[in-house]
């Protein structure tokens, strides 16, 4: 986690970093600390590559949380999730693997994603993670991204 | 809070107030005060400026609200709404600022907002918050508001 | 209520009360009194008037009920529908009464109403009306009508 | 309740059942007894007729529930729902009346209708009834039939 | 049709006319006079009568056209549609009237008419008509209403 | 066709035709008699019987129709549609025969008519006749009709 | 081509042919040889195998044709598609082959199939071929398939 | 269930196993085995044969999981599907099949299936299983699905 | 127009220009200038104030256009269309004057814009205008945004 | 373009080309080559860089092309598609470089291509281009990809 009181990337022009070990997210102070409220983050330009066969995978990420003291500065997330570029990684393993960075640096009172990869050999794969039960309270909406359907 | 007998607004023509501050909202008795029931606005015709780059940004707004003994009269809430016009703040500042104010001077049963905010840099935020837990026997559907979901 | 052994308007030609306090509703008995069951009416023809500048005012009603020991003919609700079309009312008024009324004469298990209503300076007003938490295993379906979403 | 051992309809040519009361229903065994699990039904070719003005009256109709010691053949199911062809009934009654055959011929551990009716008059009837609480651990979708939506 | 020179109903509080006959539309000069385009108005909230039953019917009404010297205010139009709420008239009737009246009012280059109404009997009637084939290098999208599809 | 001056079904009750043969249509005359414009009927409560196996079929039918002299009383095209109730007929056959006996007794300035018929072993099949290339200068939108899709 | 009078399938149990060669497909007697009007067969259940991998395909078929003195029977078609269970094909070969054979033995006036092929690494194929420019005056409308979306 | 330590199928080409029963699914260790979370796989691809008939079935399956030990390795769960190619089976029995075989082998956590049939006769038939009640905390969205609606 | 050699608005931070006028769009160089193609805007985000009321008025803006020697520079696009947040106009003089100063100083092949307006009143207002009739041998999709439905 | 008799990719594992430049397509003869039809590819999975910031972009790609003497195989047109994963490039120049590379390699007798770019500053950019007049008799549908709708 980043703990310089400056954002890096706010209002800047960043380059890619070069791997999600390299990407420094930022956390900045919640602008409403006593409430409780959710952020949902749609990224549907995701990609990373396939451990296998080493060809682009592609998925539409959808990231809910409810806020702690902090929260997650867009730009960069955008450039943690862009980092994911020329990251090889089974599609449970990225999914899961972003929802718990996330929580584990920013330690919102609760957080969720659902991955919803692009189709490979007909049979695409969804993942859902979420760190515990949601609050009480919490205005949660379904996150509705369309089922995969083939054609027709 | 509005303290006048008289609605300001109501079948009036009224210019748009300079910012929030100066927007004053009318509550108005509740028709039905002994009733549990829910109130929905929904306001796609929202608009902000970044803090950061003072470029416009747009939402579409969900208002739910489970009224006590006032209503917010509708063309107050508009003008309060238009009042952001050249208003600076994050996402979920607004969003949050918007249901706090509304919930701390109507005083209802019961209030959440949804905020849906047109994406920046490929990544839309959602910003969701609800005054706590809905009332026992509120009929409370979902604000099925459409995910972003890029292209394609 | 009508509380004659014929019902009025059930093939019949009948003319549209004027006003809501003319209408008169027929219920009929329940022909499955020992079942708990849901009836839905969806109601997209309603009209009435706007008390403040006198223009009309165009709603989407369904109205959800779980029998008693009556049933509303529907060429009655029909009709009673109809009778708001000169008669001046807020939005959350004439939705809660439709409700209440129903709920008053026919004495059903339970009952709401969604109210769905035309946009008026770009911010649309929905109302959700119900008689209390749905009876336990009753079939209750989302009304899921499409939330109002502006242009584009 | 057809006793038969062999199934009357399975792999024949039968004749549409001249009414509901001539129509027989097979019920072979449930080829997963042990394990809990829902069947739907989508049935959007149902006709019957009005009983007050013997037009033809038309419904999509979707049954679900959770098969007992047997399950009902699809072929004569087909072959009952086509038997109200020259029925006359009220939407509720055919709606519940079906449910409750079934129900009570077949001793599933739950079942549910929702009978979604043309409009008449411009407003459809949805009837819903369920044979009570579903059993817990049922997976249980919505049913998802599109409200009535009128024009535009 | 009105020739004086300041609109009757811009900016102003009007009340609905008694009838189509005693409705005057406003005309005002066309802002792009050199130009050849098209102006739609969606019009969902449109009402008259039955000559038949004297019950009310509805209608969605799209009108397209391209302004010649003139074009339609927009709010005397809205009372134009509004002064039918208690005229009597056929589907077709009603739909290629209120189309040739603006179009020998107005004098536009072009006009058309979609009349969409909701189903009576099940049946629902569309009505279409223009003044003639459509002006060469007319930008013209479809209308885009969907049709009627019954239920399931 | 009917050459009675009184339309037989307009306002009265009437019972089913036995059969399309026994069916008497009634055409009024056009209201508009000057205008080219279209007129159509999308009428989704369509049965008939299947030659082969005696069952059920089921059909969405869409009528488009320029009227010429006539305009066809939408009622007793309502009972003329219900006549093949107890007809066996195949889907071309049924659909085409009913656009050229509209064509052919009403002699409009032309008419089309669209099948889309319910699945059978899978494939359904839509049958598209019309009379004839469009009339110049007429407002034919498409028909609209989903194609079906199967599942998922 | 099937010369036979009586046709093979028509309310028989018939096994799947073996291979497309094997198939026979019926044509039976136009019943509308006068008319000019087309006819469409959505066929969403559509298998064959992959001739690189002997993987299998999918595909959503769409046949329309206007018939000359002859219709094919929709069961023998339902057949000749079944065939291609075992048979290996291009996307390309597999869909115009459909196309041309039917055209070569049933001789309409005109033929057109699209075939839209489930995804293969994430790119789907999607074939369109017809027999010629369309006869003037038929009535054709889009084939309406939802294009393939990839997820979000 | 494959015991050996490599994967039989991942990076390989791998031929169409000849039953359900020569099909060998493989496990490989879970990548997150503390993360409660699911996986969801679509499968629009699916074919068996019906055992009456012996004519090819179609549906489209979505198996929802959460992971214990191990996880079901894509590749194989596509063979372990493609196997039932020429099986035959009822839809019940298919479908439950699939999920119990699944969670037997796999040990997961907790496992749903839902199948989503192609249309027989008329009336599709949807079948849900699911291992228990679902994980306290596990994020489980709708499959979301479309119904089935016949035409229009 | 700004004719610059360097743009004066890429890669920079730039401020809303105060007024359409004050808005400087930079045209640079077409990199495909022996193509004929065409490119498309969809501007979601636009607003500016009514004349009469000075309330906001908001509007999807959709721009096609065929490049000559250049193109326009999409941020200052952006930044144009931003510039009219305060400045008062009709939807028809705004769309079409867009439209007109684009063309005029771009002098593409061929432009045209699609204004779709929020509705006031119940009644949008879209707005088409194009240079006149697009070149032969351009591909030119239809710009698809959905027609204003009201509600239900 | 490739020239050797053997597809370099079918069948084989390939790593992704670093660059357009190195990436080589095959062409393998067309198998149908009397006939005039169309393939068309969808492509959602692309990205390619910002030139001015660096930045991935994304694209749904759509290309339509009627084959000649040859088609190109389906794996090596992924591998092209994927070998932008590192080159800058505007998205006028990226999709009309690409219709052009295909054509001019290819020579089919006609091709198109749409580029629908995920947007970037609230505005996204389509392209489309062709290589002129499709040939008459082509069955041509539209490529059907959704607009781009903001929120709401
Ligand atoms: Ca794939
Ligand atoms: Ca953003
Ligand atoms: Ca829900
Ligand atoms: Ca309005
Ligand atoms: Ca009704
Ligand atoms: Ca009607
Ligand atoms: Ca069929
Ligand atoms: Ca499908
Ligand atoms: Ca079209
Ligand atoms: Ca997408
Ligand atoms: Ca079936
Ligand atoms: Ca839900
Ligand atoms: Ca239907
Ligand atoms: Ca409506
Ligand atoms: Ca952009
Ligand atoms: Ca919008």
């Amino acid at each position: 986690m980043s703990d310089n009181a400056t954002p890096l990337h706010l209002g800047q022009t960043s380059s890619l970093p070069a791997s999600p070990e390299e990407a420094v997210l930022d956390y900045v102070p919640n602008p409403r600390p006593q409430a409780l409220y959710m952020v949902r983050f749609a990224a549907p330009e995701f990609t990373s590559l396939c451990p296998v066969t080493g060809q682009p995978d592609f998925a539409h990420l959808v990231i809910d949380y409810a806020p702690g003291e902090t929260i997650v500065e867009s730009k960069s997330l955008k450039l943690f999730l862009g980092s994911f570029r020329n990251h090889c990684g089974f599609h449970e393993d990225v999914t899961v693997g972003i929802g718990e960075r996330l929580f584990n640096e920013m330690a919102p009172k609760w957080l969720r994603i659902g991955g919803y990869w692009y189709p490979r050999g007909g049979i695409p794969i969804d993942v859902f993670w979420q760190s515990g039960t949601p609050p009480e309270g919490l205005f949660l909406p379904d996150q509705g991204v369309a089922p995969y359907r083939g054609r027709g």
